[in-house]
């Protein structure tokens, strides 16, 4: 049975997640939706690309997510299936796929009415678009039949990393800090933020409590942390936020 | 399969969501059980009362909707199974139903021991009684043997809209204030709410972004939105705010 | 098809919980994950182990619980499998199954390659241990594979009640006050919390609103609350806060 997960910004207390798992329940009923996480800070397109990035390669190949964190519905931003690593995603091309999209194997607009309700509200592709998107690949049309093929155009809002620089990428319920810098190795790797030197540490329970903190995380990559704090509050650190070996 | 969907205002922190899903897969263990939304404000009638409108005819004829948001429960209210438009609704009769049950088919109280727990809690109605009632319904049973027939009494407090008049009747986790306010057509609509006249848009993508507009919403009413701001917390608009066409 | 039951302190805004339903989908694909609870307050282990004493038990026998609220993940708590009332609990040894292991049939330790991931993060159990022990259980493996028998090791902060006196135990959503007295039975049987004595109703229904009661909760237990009010703050009362039968 197929799996959809879905993805969104829309919260936990309005109808509108459950309005879409009605439309793939209808569409497609034999395929089976899995919450990622619907409380993605509210148009934070950089955190629901990273919520993907950490979650959507850890489900099987053939897999379709669906996610919407969608602040230009009806504008210009395209609709679009991205084939990555044997995995679909449908939603809007706004950098949503920046992450996972980055080795895809396709992308293509949704434009065909096998793919999309043909009298589609202006505000709620979640439900017109991309559910009856997702729920057409649940029932196996291939991707290609959605529309003409095209290139994944959003960007998030800060440069690819440099050797042996980077930056914040995402900022954990935790207050963790997650970087783009690759696990730092070698006896005596240190990492610099904002001022602070801090040793490489296997994970922050060899630390006291309240201490600062650096490892790698659970993504290959560095991460910076205080135990049992915020290190994002104590910091003041933000997405964005430079990060360098030393 | 069965589909069992779940509305609640018992959040997402307490074991009472997964005490339901645990009856629930205990007494029908083919249903398949859906999240809807478990964080309507708390004891917010009205509000589930909107989410089951937005979301449950999006599913497919014969889902069974299970919501509880009972400031009442062990009171006066009755427990009731509640038949429209194809789709089954268990849950307390206090005006959770009022959207939903506009057209309905048929209205029974729950007071067969099919149907719920011969000595059910007097504070745990969705785990003793409306969990076992959609269990019932999901392994096939008919609602009438829930108990006798009855009528719907629940209400909303606010009355039903007049021509061209209305008021909105629900404010989603955007702040877009939704009205009951028919779409309005024609060239030059206009909607006036708290002194402000809005020309009717498409969409608000079609604004400035902090510009306040009016259109039709993906419910197919009229709604007011600032282009990625909160149009409730602006005009300072609640529930029950007077919207008219001009 | 085996049912996975997850509760977590996670949260639903970021992909943890999805990495966790992912590796679930990979390497258990006939599994059914049905979430609990994911915003169990940041680390806090005893609300965790309430939680599941609120559900877990009311899922079919054979069910396996996967829970993970663990500050303490990469340091010296034991991560097991415990077998308790025919389901299984997988997670960290911290408290958390301090309610639902009181009458455990087994208890063993994840050492096994089969059971955990052999390159496993030292930040994120959930995803490399727990989520893959579970698995192993769904897919039918007995749980004395995963490792050698062990005890139960994890405690909560309060001590055991004595007859006619207890405490707090949980503060749900609501604002009620859970205790651990067992329900209190006869004419004129009253409760004392930091100074009041409360009579004993049925349900909060029967008082004012905005009134102070005790009655038999749906755990069998005294609980206090405020009749649509939360008495966890009109008390000033907290988890431990002592009770007594009058």
């Amino acid at each position: 049975m197929p799996l959809v997960t879905l993805t969104t910004d829309f919260g936990t207390r309005d109808g509108y997640v459950g309005a879409m798992k009605g439309v793939l329940a209808s569409l497609a009923p034999e395929a089976i939706a899995v919450d990622i996480a619907h409380d993605v800070p509210r148009h934070d397109i950089a955190h629901g690309a990273w919520v993907l990035a950490n979650a959507a390669f850890r489900f099987p190949v053939g897999t379709i997510h669906l996610a919407v964190v969608d602040p230009g519905v009806g504008g210009a931003r395209a609709e679009v299936i991205v084939q990555a690593r044997g995995h679909l995603f449908v939603g809007p091309d706004n950098g949503l796929f920046a992450h996972v999209g980055r080795d895809c194997d396709g992308t293509w607009a949704i434009t065909s009415p096998a793919f999309r309700e043909s009298n589609a509200s202006a505000t709620f592709h979640g439900r017109d678009v991309f559910a009856p998107a997702a729920a057409a690949l649940a029932r196996g049309l291939p991707p290609h039949l959605a529309g003409p093929a095209t290139c994944l155009a959003g960007q998030l809002p800060w440069p690819a990393p440099e050797p042996g620089a980077g930056a914040v990428v995402h900022i954990d319920v935790y207050g963790n800090l997650i970087t783009d810098l690759p696990a730092a190795t070698g006896d005596g790797a240190r990492v610099e933020v904002l001022g602070h030197a801090l040793p490489m540490v296997r994970t922050y329970a060899d630390v006291d409590v309240g201490a600062l903190c650096a490892y790698v995380g659970s993504m290959g990559t560095v991460e910076i942390a205080v135990r049992q704090g915020s290190a994002a509050r104590i910091l003041g650190a933000g997405r964005g936020t430079a990060v360098r070996l030393l």
